[in-house]
């Protein structure tokens, strides 16, 4: 057996290493019989000499195996999951998850909390008092048989050598390498268990893929390491240039959430939830994905999916009542409108500078151990390509915190362009891999 | 100030680091202000993005002040220090500094101890009985004052950085970067300071570095860097694709030195020494080279460098009774001659893996902590470009250990390439930098 060193010489010398290797490396991980320095070496030559795809695959599982998998298999082929990679406003699996339970897919899903500008489901989901994010693995599966949805926060044992290799690759800056990135988010999703599998992977400036190109890549790694392991899986990848929707913060998103699940609320953010149900319905009943869009809008306009999500919401104990009436979710003591230096349209928006503003506001975090204000966050009025007159309102902020508002009004400015003229429509679709 | 991570970040993505940003890296690694993981990732980007001259020099002077530093000014200009890049066989320092020492230079050097395939020159010392190498400041340089030259094992607090850095670049695979190399060996040797640096840099199958061209941009580097920091510095750059000499283990190169030393011995050993040691007086003594290489000649002809080695080892404790008759040197219970299994030339030899084998029959260490057989290692009969008779000695081993002289032989004939054809001449001295 290869010496950890070994191992290191030879990624480092741009060999490729065969699945005993990456096996091999793997349980050193995971055992301790590598030490820090000598995983953060080699994860760094990984970053310069990349991975082929074999190397990758054979990576991915080995992360898969390194920890408990859940089993779902008492739901055959309907089973699915979604993964995003991670934007601002994105609160999809709020609305995605009750459209596809709707139509009778069973979405058994582990998610994570908000960290750096980005948010979490969990963390959204426990603004609605009451609701739990721990359930016993029985409790996870019979309510997942009963409703159609259980979601709880990333638990125990699970791919622990991403775990380990995650933790190294933030403090070395080897997060952004595409076979560690595909490896780290394939390992966790294939050890979750779920038959279908729907990616959401952003692109743009508050996205971790600053490029459309990175963004397909990375799309079309993940999908041919899924269908390899005998999944269902399609890769949507969707414009994160701008935040998604207009609410960016934990209770606000779910306010967001309701109004797209009540039919009230249409624009991008019903856009991307209806292409990424759409596809998870397509893949796990085998039907044209044109039939599946349809099935899914009429789930979200007969107010199906709306009564799906209350079903679920109160099932994991959450108060339904902040559903139906979102007026009493607490409000912010500071409620602070922006308002336009000048008159003209809005070119371009930093999405990740906007994250770090509601970061600010007390909605993220800046480490893991931060507390976090379900109240706080912000309200966009105007996004990308809308025309805004001088003095009229860019988005209102919502704190508690005394004396942040004036520099939390300067980031956001400083997170816009302004143009004269109407600026080039980004798609919001940009592609689905499948 | 910059984090860890955003250094490594920059470093990277190819970024030139300033000097603010190398000095906070060192004094980072010197307290302990940055984990292990860290430092090793910072490493291995270095590895893949190089550093820029600038860069090299910054961090070569931020290691040499992270310790103490030995001021030898009470020389002059006449203190005088070699350093090798590491060979087989290479014992030319027991020469050299007896040779300069004649000729009126002050060597107050510390050297290492052997690991690997390469030896060293403390450990061979050492095989003399009663040799100290350890002296207390002040003996070492009242020894140099009163003969010449006195030599320690590396010690107390000399470029801490290095020591933390080449720790880690030794279990990551980051050894062989030219400017990580460079400032590990520019910043002991700047710290140990001499006035006068020459550096042997070995270039072919022993050395680290095993093209020429890699042997002379690194011998570049460091003449550069000596010079900035206001020392005389040449490198001499040398074949390192054979053993240097025939003998290789402590007291067996002990033995050859001797030989030279009393002017009875010719060949590629004698040569080395002489352009080292002559670059090494050009340098103190501001003298043409062709001058420097006869007065040096003249030292070994006359038998005065071996008066003076005497003197030295002398002063150290060492029994000089094993210089003059070193039929005293304890011998091996096993002596074995490896046969030619066929007749023609010796075309190549792996001097590395001979180095290996000597570490086999116990003259070296595979771990720092091994105890080493000072008798023990081999003496070479034939070497590349010689005619060998099928049966003819190849060369003899001398070894304490029972049960292994087998593997020893066939990895000895392993080491070594036949041809029918007399192979073309490797030059000995590839060039001088200066």
């Amino acid at each position: 057996m290869m010496t950890a060193y070994e191992l290191i010489l030879k990624k480092r010398n741009g060999g490729e290493l065969s699945k005993e290797e990456i096996e091999s490396f793997v349980s050193k991980v995971v055992s301790g019989g590598i030490d820090d320095a000598q995983t953060a070496a080699f994860l760094m030559a990984v970053y310069f000499r990349g991975m082929t795809d074999r190397e990758t695959a054979y990576l991915t599982d080995a992360m898969t195996r390194s920890g408990d998998t859940v089993d779902l298999s008492a739901f055959g082929s309907l089973s699915a999951d979604k993964h995003s990679t991670g934007g601002v406003g994105d609160k999809t699996s709020l609305i995605v998850a009750p459209v596809a339970a709707c139509l009778g897919l069973k979405i058994a899903k582990m998610s994570g909390r908000g960290l750096g500008h980005t948010g979490g489901t969990v963390d959204k989901l426990e603004s609605i008092p009451g609701f739990r994010t721990s359930l016993s693995p029985e409790e996870f599966i019979s309510q997942t048989e009963k409703t159609g949805i259980a979601l709880i926060g990333a638990t125990g044992n699970l791919a622990p050598a991403d775990k380990k290799l995650y933790a190294l690759r933030d403090v070395i800056a080897a997060v952004d390498s595409i076979p560690l990135i595909v490896s780290s988010i394939m390992s966790k999703k294939l050890a979750a268990g779920a038959k279908n599998i729907v990616l959401d992977v952003k692109t743009g400036s508050g996205a971790f893929m600053k490029t459309a190109e990175d963004a397909c890549l990375l799309a079309e790694k993940m999908v041919s390491i899924g269908k390899a392991c005998g999944r269902n899986i399609a890769a949507v990848i969707t414009d994160m240039n701008k935040p998604l929707g207009h609410n960016v913060g934990n209770a606000l998103e779910v306010v967001e959430a309701v109004n797209v699940l009540r039919g009230e609320k249409t624009g991008d953010l019903r856009e991307v939830c209806l292409a990424l149900a759409s596809n998870m319905v397509a893949l796990a009943k085998n039907m044209p994905i044109s039939e599946a869009e349809k099935l899914c809008a009429e789930a979200l306009d007969s107010g199906k999916a709306f009564i799906k999500m209350k079903e679920w919401i109160g099932a994991q104990g959450g108060d339904v009542r902040y559903l139906d009436n979102v007026s009493l979710f607490p409000e912010t003591s500071i409620k602070y409108e922006v308002l336009s230096p000048r008159s003209g349209y809005i070119s371009g928006m930093d999405a990740e500078k906007i994250g770090l503003v509601s970061v600010l506001l007390g909605a993220g975090r800046e480490k893991k151990d931060d507390v976090i204000d379900p109240a706080a966050g912000l309200v966009l009025c105007k996004k990308t390509g809308e025309y805004v007159e001088r003095g009229e309102a860019l988005c209102t902020l919502y704190t508690n915190k005394t004396g942040i508002v004036r520099q939390a009004e300067k980031e956001y400015l400083d997170s816009l362009v302004f143009s004269d003229l109407r600026p080039e429509e980004i798609p919001l679709i940009i592609k689905t891999v499948v």
